[in-house]
């Protein structure tokens, strides 16, 4: 496992790269929630999401040469934004392989931000043969949304910030995904905390992470029949074993639940939020007398999202 | 003409019942501007307006005996809210006319601040009739939304936070309605700037203020067919002097400026604001040469919407 110093260098590292985003608070969602709630916002983070310090971590930490073949990833969603725009900082090439189903406002998002993209039918076998195609033709190397150990870390700085600004945080929220944001946010809260815990949120539609811990091995999602677009991605083997040990449960909720609390982000802190976003604080509405009268971080994740297509 | 001291007093005295709300910058919006634009995010305000601060101010500085007896107000928007919240933090009795036909989420968020709401027929005579009405029973004390020297002391309150952030602005941009943001901007901007000047945004389909610098008397709005529903009132005596001495221009924008300047904020920045807030960037993008290479504030002053009701 990653020393305190060593995550406390990637975030040095990191930094010129990044934003360190502000934590804003809300009166009636404590009042609500009956905490003290403390909302880091990554949506104002470069791209829009916290996705960006990883990818900048993973791509700084290659060395020169292979930076200089460039990196490739497949996704559709803010990671393709996030190695984009962190390799144009860093004068990397990407290449970006996406679904040809995907919204072409991605697509412009990604052209935008300097990523060359590859087109390819819309099933993760064919997206792993184009990424493997371009690997072979370039010599660029793979990087993982959230299965790779430099990406963790990255996602973990966000943390490090809010606890620099709350240092006493009794437990953190985080939205589960890939386990990548989760795993980061563990470490950081073990090393930079005192004793502050975490805590997963994920919809019942996608709940792998839950059920992974239930087992005690990986499993596949049963259904992904979410709003929360950014969670239908299972754990993997780098990040379980942190989640395994470093966080303390998984809360699933419900989709009407994380619409509403989608809902009042929007409507009462004025922050424009991805659905995947919603879920740590529609878990903490749902359980609250686990939280009652603590000092609650929550990591925002990101605000991409489709205007046209709002839940409400 | 109040004196610095004074303007610096009003902003120690309110500070206990309004925000700080953070200056936001945004890198995709300084390239397409040409200009270094420094938000100040008067959406975070308490209530969701920079009109706090002003209501703040004007109940503060009743006697006594006077704030016992109450303060009432005729808006259906957001200084209704903003008088019933200040009343409130104070101990004081607030009393809103609104008319029949303003929407239930207004009224709701009125009784949420614990207004005490009058109905009345939706026209200016009915309200005023129906505010006179109350004073009488009640001897309350009536505060105007932004004709009124205490309420447009507060509300340059925000730019006293911005300028203190940013020193250096060359110019700090704010939407007109009633003209109690904009004289309460200038006269900040005037003593707290170097050299700080003060420009006015308002829509050509309410543009009242421009007409009224242009002919030297206080006009009416011709039309007021705009999305952005806060600019549809008119400039008042007590602020319109201030405005011809120490704004330097106004800017009028069209509506479809106002709504893809809306969008951008959003889209970019992730902030929820109104359609008022976005006539500030919508000017700045229709004369770009005018802020080419400056340093510029621009007041968000609020954001209130309707989420079921959006232009995009």
């Amino acid at each position: 496992m990653i020393s305190k110093q060593d995550l406390q260098a990637v975030h040095e590292r990191i930094k010129p790269y990044i934003h360190n985003t502000p934590v804003l608070t809300s009166r009636l969602l404590n009042e609500m929630s009956g905490a003290e709630l403390f909302f880091k916002c990554e949506n104002f983070q470069r791209m829009g999401a916290f996705k960006m310090r990883g990818a900048a971590n993973a791509i700084l930490n290659l060395p020169k040469e292979k930076q200089e073949k460039g990196v490739v990833t497949h996704s559709s969603g803010n990671f393709a934004q996030a190695v984009s725009l962190a390799a144009k900082s860093l004068g990397v090439p990407a290449y970006i392989v996406m679904p040809s189903t995907a919204p072409q406002v991605k697509k412009d998002a990604v052209k935008g931000y300097g990523g060359k993209i590859t087109e390819c039918p819309p099933t993760l076998p064919e997206r792993e043969k184009a990424a493997q195609k371009i690997m072979e033709r370039t010599g660029a190397t793979f990087v993982h949304p959230s299965n790779d150990l430099d990406v963790i870390y990255g996602q973990g700085t966000a943390a490090i910030e809010l606890l620099e600004e709350q240092p006493d945080l009794e437990v953190v929220v985080t939205p589960v995904g890939g386990g990548g944001l989760i795993a980061g946010t563990a470490l950081a809260a073990n090393y930079f905390g005192k004793n502050c815990k975490t805590v997963g949120a994920e919809p019942f539609e996608a709940d792998d992470a839950w059920r992974s811990l239930q087992s005690g091995k990986i499993e596949e999602n049963a259904t992904t029949n979410t709003i929360a677009d950014g969670l239908k991605t299972q754990l993997g083997e780098k990040n379980f074993p942190i989640i395994q040990k470093l966080v303390s449960e998984i809360i699933r909720v419900e989709e009407n639940e994380i619409i509403a609390a989608m809902k009042l982000i929007w409507e009462r802190m004025k922050l424009v939020v991805e659905p995947s976003s919603a879920t740590a604080l529609a878990a903490i509405l749902r359980q609250k007398e686990k939280f009652k009268g603590k000092k609650v971080g929550i990591i925002i994740s990101g605000g991409n999202v489709d205007l046209q297509k709002l839940p409400f």
